[in-house]
């Protein structure tokens, strides 16, 4: 592509490099900023430098937080006993967003991958170690994808904390709410039915 | 959705205020930009401040440019007696990127639109027919949509213009190269028919 000005052409790459957006699209961004008359574009770059520069990791569960210990870990209101495991904020978020769940989370910040290079050293399982042998925790619920490294993951740490005297859970797995049953896949539904549950009213 | 952070939040907001963006495509981005090894958050903020402030628009065909007057405008290479007007920005990249267009452009910045409240005093208009009257140009091609706001702003300009000794031309509709015949719409076909060449041997 031709560009009539190297900073046009500088913010495409610069937008490019988003995931998920190609040149043509970063190019359309980059139009609407210039021309946009609510100076966007300043909110944007002012922004992203505080989130690079003022975002932090809590010390706890690892998730993004804007203090050392994030609002979750820092209250008195959660269930200390429980925690779940997860693998990224995003999942973290996602489960928080159910209402569901009020004890602590911890968050991986990625699963064990051979195949990836992901070693359990990159990951945040010393610190989960660490957290569980203060023995506050009763019950450690793995919310992680049923995946292969998900697996090996769960595996690993559920090797780990063998010799602690600790209740872990798998989050349940099986066809959806509102899920059509002919077009869950035979895993799920095989699944579904082997661990299937006594019928209560209202439920 | 609940954040863990507000400048978590703040960015997400920034980002989402991006046309075709969404808050959870916002919210992959920011973490993406959270946990990049590059600092690209740090790139992309100083590119979109320098967008906003280094940007400049040619004093001659209000194209995007570095300088006051853009590169194709102070080049000595290109022909100025032919004129390409398109509505933007973009078509003139487009067609810039065919290489088979070596004049000059004038870019309206938009088209009159009665429903979007678009006048013709909105757009660089004025400074066209000023550009006209120069006497430099011998014909003005127009290279815009065949929409209503297309077809109103072609018919506004070729009014204004039509006490000077120009020729105005349209650039060529029909079927586009590698398209199938049966799948092209009536108008478009209808229309490459009555407008038919002859045939040349190696076109």
């Amino acid at each position: 592509m031709n560009y009539p000005s190297k900073i046009l052409e500088k913010a495409v790459d610069a937008i490019s490099s988003l995931p998920g957006i190609g040149k043509k699209t970063a190019l359309r961004m980059a139009l609407h900023l210039i021309y946009d008359k609510n100076d966007k574009a300043s909110i944007l770059s002012s922004s992203l430098s505080e989130l690079r520069n003022g975002v932090k990791f809590c010390s706890i569960c690892h998730s993004i937080s804007d203090e050392n210990v994030c609002a979750i870990c820092s209250t008195s209101s959660r269930n200390k006993r429980l925690l779940c495991i997860v693998e990224n904020v995003r999942d973290m978020m996602a489960i928080e967003d159910t209402g569901s769940f009020v004890g602590l989370y911890h968050i991986l910040g990625g699963l064990i991958s051979p195949l990836e290079g992901v070693s359990p050293s990159d990951l945040n399982i010393d610190s989960l170690l660490s957290r569980l042998e203060k023995n506050e925790v009763e019950e450690i619920i793995m919310a992680i994808s049923p995946t292969i490294d998900g697996d090996t993951t769960t595996f690993y740490i559920s090797k780990k904390i063998s010799h602690l005297n600790l209740k872990m859970t798998s989050i349940a797995r099986g066809v959806s709410f509102g899920g059509e049953l002919e077009y869950a896949d035979e895993f799920t539904l095989g699944r579904s039915i082997s661990a299937r549950l006594p019928y209560k009213l209202g439920q």
